[in-house]
């Protein structure tokens, strides 16, 4: 019988908490800086949302959608998009025997490159930063998916 | 070397799972509300969607957005923005060594906060109950992180 | 006190892992779809993107929505919206004593559902092929949810 103990590298494991405290830290705040930009530009969705500006038209002309809203709304789906799955993949990575050198260059790259892509989306950067920065982050999740194909066919023929 | 065992009490672990279903189901009630809404208000987004209701003109005045459709799938994202968030952490916290009563207050004030966020918006209810409403289960996604954070260091220093 | 190593069957929760990073794997490819038909419908929606098609007018004209772009994106976010939940209740299942026909039954099922959902989608196929596609998988997911909660009674009576 296979001991949990012997599978997990406690190191390794405490490492990718860690790193996935940071990105779901990075990922909340996008939530604040919506509410901010929301504020600063007054452009809300809901009409609840503007009564205290006034009643009829005086309110309704803060219904509106803006720019710099929908930027950081899209950067926020970004996140949930590419870091959702990079917190599982990360897991499964931790428990799959990797060395913590390796684990942590990869959470670190991840990390930077979530950390850049949002710079390259909020300032703008001239393309291609944002999509590099992406595809960075893209790579390196697919980089551990490769180690646990690699891990289980191991456990397969071993 | 350190015993799983040792880490992770399996009484918390159990009322955090617990509390994770509970906030699942009620993410995915969002998919058949919006569903709901969709077929109630008769606005859909997908041509394939109103086949049924004739060809041509006829079909096409149904593919158009509705308020309250709107409204229910924004809370859906919302729920995708805060609840995944809150899955990881209250994981990580489930087996930080935290004590099953202050583990409970966390995980209850949580789900408290998201249903009365779904109310409050889908009523809707007047301002700040929403805003409030969403801050609660913000502030305690942050109080376990920061618990996290201090039992890390605990760690490195220990 | 309750022994890990009798709650995970390492079988169960390999048979997890793989079908995890096989619905990962499909949910970021949806990410290259959508990075495709932007390019190939040329429609973006940064103004940033745009840039290298000129300046003015010229690249403006680009700037705008696109059906089938929509379409993929709206196929990711449904993919966010079901592929998380199961992703934890999978998780929560694979550690409840369950078997491992029984648990690879229903991931099979999920993960067929979810790429023939996607390729309904995308053709499109008439409804309700994508609506009882989405249906199979929610299913699914409510299957293991109600195991989850028969297990925590016998646990709370065991």
């Amino acid at each position: 019988m296979l001991d949990l103990n012997e599978l997990v590298d406690i190191e390794v494991t405490l490492a990718y908490v860690r790193y996935a405290v940071m990105l779901l830290v990075k990922m909340m705040l996008m939530s604040t800086i919506t509410a901010f930009f929301r504020m600063k530009k007054k452009a809300f969705v809901n009409p609840e949302d503007t009564a205290s500006f006034g009643e009829g038209e005086n309110a309704k002309k803060y219904l509106r959608t803006d720019p710099d809203v929908e930027r950081v709304r899209r950067i926020h789906l970004n996140d949930l998009e590419n870091i959702t799955p990079f917190l599982f993949i990360g897991f499964f990575y931790s428990v799959s025997g990797v060395t913590l050198s390796t684990a942590l260059m990869h959470y670190r790259i991840f990390l930077g490159s979530r950390i850049f892509h949002t710079i390259a989306y909020l300032v703008p950067l001239p393309q291609p930063c944002r999509a590099l920065a992406w595809m960075v982050g893209y790579l390196v999740t697919f980089s551990m998916i490769y180690k646990l194909l690699m891990k289980r066919m191991y456990l397969v023929l071993g």
